[in-house]
């Protein structure tokens, strides 16, 4: 599978480099690459308890991303899946241990034990103070005592980091992340494998089917399930998890895997927060990227109960943007819909000059519906005459609702009439134009004047110019030659309709996307329109 | 495609209200559902300008994650990839519009356009103040003058909010949106289109290629590329760029398009900061998900160069997780590796009792490899008796190198020897346990005792207990009875090693993987070569 990668081999080495480069010089690195890959918070003094975590790549932003104030001191990263070298974990502990120790946080993978073990050796041989705890917070499978380590270890890397930066000593700290770990359970389900860097995927879940309970590395998962929504998604996690919660308030952790949009994740967010097992899940913490499987398509929930002490250490604000932060349960707030969305219904007026001009160009658009259907099928699907004509039909039969009398009401009348009979986007620009033509009456503007500013917004709204080959094209020098006189005004607007059939690249309207010998000789059937209907007032006045 | 949903129709709205239910009351939402979708800030009080955003769903966190306090007042939200309703954004608009006015902020598509348009114009009927700027930073087709609004949207999101924030008026907001739109420019890569909800995904992209300048709704780039590696797709996307970024500092906001994983997104950072085409990008916004198409497996870059006063409007902190901050580029710190990752060389002493000893046990090794490779057959892979023959032979041949006259660096120095003659977790099990009896010994415990602190150290981290099938079996009771004589111990030994034909169940080690049935009837082979090494050594005294 294509990735955006260099060589394989120096996938790890690289992204660190990106993550350093991006990271404004909050962090280092040791001089130790390929083999050494550990990074260190790079305003560290050594005056508290370092804490250390790592393990294998491909659960990014964990753990190089949570080093920082108040998190973690420095990350041991490994190749991708696997274990870093006791020498590249003994390295981070030396960089970064001062005289009040350091922890390490361990997910629990053979491989991550020993070698985080021997280094904690290592180190103690040196005189350093050097204490291991190992987070097993998978429940997906209840009778194996070597549970796999999850997202949980976001719990511990942020509990016991607050009380690392509140200059709690190494056995305050220790015992903080031991009664996290002992209290936190995971489990994921995911509806794909992910693919690991140079290999093919494995395509092992059937459409229709999610795994439960699989592990960060795409093993398989302890059951197959039938997948029917996100809702029983969320119960099947939640079943497995509520005998774990323990008592009083619970804070959740909902971690996407890799790949699952956030509409996803944010569906799977309401149904956690929406389900009855997860009634004393006061907090929550995501739906966020915390701990991947490079591009799995799943999600964990990890669940602790917590003490107000904890839920205080997950509420220190801390400057990393890979973490999400703690939010508290809260009733969502819906205000009600503001008024003023229903159009005012105009009072019916009369007048019987502007009626008589309503409908002549009704009755334009009616008898021009076939010949603007056939130029529009030159250039569109062919509907532009029956859309007019379909709307001036309409409007005729409304015209004794209209408040003829009254220009500044009769302008943004017309405009909704047109939106709510025309549809699609003619009706929205006529809307737009009408609208925008009252605006201008209101503020006093002569009539002339104000179509030409009804015209100006359209055009600024629609993006379309003179010249895109538009009714722009006719309109525009019709309003123009307006303050002379109609036969001006019909003149102009028939040159403007026709130089459109010379004008091959259309650059608005459905027309754009036409080639440019197609258009040639046919006019824009929008700009005809308006030819004919100033021809015809013309003819008739 | 199976997904993390529920109905179709109720994805936005379910997700929206996950988003609402995990804001911890800083959202509302208005009670329009399901036409009407849009979320505003819980605080508002309408004394500045608001800003709106909003357009079809399915490029989250865009937009309604980006709701709050410096950034935008409220997000009108449509359907996946389809604009909201005119209706929609209209209560948008008098939902958080006061005197100040309000600004909508618009991505270059013909139906946002409009329907954001017309809601503009009936919002100024009801006398709102109300400006509206389109974003059209796409670069890929540089003829169209109806560029598409890519991610550069964030840039016009987080300037205008801020100038919004400090109490600019609307021309002064309006005007920081307008530099910011005139200034920024976007282009996109893909290695897959997206999977619209309910649709098949298309599979339009062949193996070792991308498209290059795409939008964010799966249609097709402007151009297929083969793609080399993560260096040549960065470098094509900045020669598109460089032309539009203009003079001094620039800011880069690099935006992850759905599914491509962390790993690769820092490598593309890296590739974006070390590429001479972006020697004057300063600033850097990401790599993170901004604006996102579903699950896209692509990335999009945005350039704008920036004054002083953008530039502190984009640094500007806000409380908003899906906003990473932007970042000053600075050089990389790298630091020295430690002193100490070399284990130190002992200095060489004699003992010929303990000479003996060691070369007793090496021997008894290496004369019972047949005999253990054989028993692990029946549950591994055969080769503990080669494995520990190899390291018997290793260390008769360094043992005058080792300083047999001092327990204290005798022990470590023997975990020194057995990690790098053994190799596995065997020899790092092995170095735990020598190491922690010599950390012991240092700390004035005597033998026995310090090698029985040592194997509770391995227990600790290779998490074995007693009665899990292995050498713990045998070496624990065999150290506990030491304190009587070398003959209790052997008896002990080989009565733990022998209960292990009878545990079925293994907990730990690769025993853990087979069946029962294959392990009854056959000692474990770490705990027989204890035996073996014990009884050896009891028989010759």
């Amino acid at each position: 599978m294509t990735q955006f990668i260099n060589a394989k081999e120096d996938l790890v080495t690289e992204a660190l480099d990106g993550l350093l480069a991006t990271s404004a010089g909050t962090l280092s690195r040791l001089d130790g690459y390929p083999h050494i890959k550990v990074i260190c918070r790079a305003d560290w003094d050594k005056s508290k308890v370092a804490l250390i975590s790592g393990g294998g790549s491909g659960h990014e932003p964990a753990h190089a991303e949570f080093v920082g104030e108040g998190v973690l001191t420095a990350a041991v990263c490994g190749e991708v899946f696997a274990s870093p070298s006791v020498d590249a974990v003994l390295a981070g502990i030396l960089a970064v241990t001062g005289e009040p120790g350091c922890l390490l946080i361990v997910k629990n993978y053979t491989g991550d034990r020993l070698n985080f073990g021997l280094a904690a050796e290592r180190a103690r041989a040196l005189g350093h103070k050097v204490e291991m705890v190992v987070v097993a917070d998978d429940v997906a499978l209840p009778e194996l005592p070597q549970a796999r380590g999850l997202a949980g270890t976001l719990f511990v890397h942020k509990i016991a980091g607050a009380v690392a930066e509140s200059g709690g000593n190494l056995d305050a700290v220790a015992e903080a992340a031991k009664s996290v770990i002992s209290k936190c359970a995971s489990i994921g389900m995911s509806l794909d494998t992910c693919t690991v860097p140079g290999s093919e995927k494995e395509d092992r879940i059937a459409e229709g089917h999610a795994e439960l309970g699989l592990g960060i590395h795409g093993e398989a998962g302890v059951e197959q399930v039938v997948l029917a929504n996100a809702k029983s998604a969320m119960a099947m996690v939640l079943d497995k998890l509520t005998p774990h919660m323990g008592q009083g308030p619970v804070v959740a952790l909902l971690n996407n895997l890799g790949s699952t949009t956030p509409l996803e994740m944010s569906v799977l967010a309401k149904e956690l927060m929406d389900s009855p097992l997860a009634s004393n899940v006061e907090f929550i913490v995501g739906p966020s990227l915390l701990m991947t499987s490079l591009d799995m398509h799943g999600f964990s929930v990890s669940v602790m109960s917590v003490s107000d002490a904890e839920i205080q250490s997950l509420e220190t604000p801390v400057n990393l943007s890979a973490w999400p932060g703690v939010q508290r349960r809260t009733s969502v707030r819906v205000d009600r819909l503001p008024d003023g969305l229903a159009p005012v219904e105009p009072i019916a007026s009369d007048n019987p000059e502007t009626r008589q001009t309503i409908l002549s160009i009704c009755d334009l658009l009616i008898d021009s519906e076939s010949a603007l259907n056939t130029l529009d099928a030159k250039s569109g699907d062919g509907d532009t005459g029956s859309t007019l004509a379909t709307a001036a039909r309409s409007l005729k039969g409304s015209i004794d609702k209209m408040p003829l009398a009254d220009l500044t009401q009769l302008m943004p009348a017309l405009g909704n009439e047109l939106s709510q009979t025309m549809g699609g986007s003619s009706g929205v620009i006529l809307a737009i134009f009408f609208n925008a033509t009252g605006d201008a009456c209101a503020r006093g503007m002569p009539i002339q004047k104000a179509l030409a500013e009804g015209l100006s917004r359209v055009c600024e709204v629609g993006g379309a110019e003179l010249g895109d080959r538009t009714m722009v094209d006719a309109l525009h020098p019709a309003l123009d030659a307006l303050s002379t006189d109609l036969s001006s005004a019909a003149k102009a607007a028939r040159a403007g309709a026709d130089a459109t059939a010379t004008i091959t690249k259309a650059k608005a309207g459905r027309a754009a996307y036409v080639p440019g010998e197609n258009l040639m000789g046919h006019n824009d059937p929008g700009a005809e329109a308006v030819a004919l209907v100033f021809e015809g007032l013309a003819s008739g006045s």
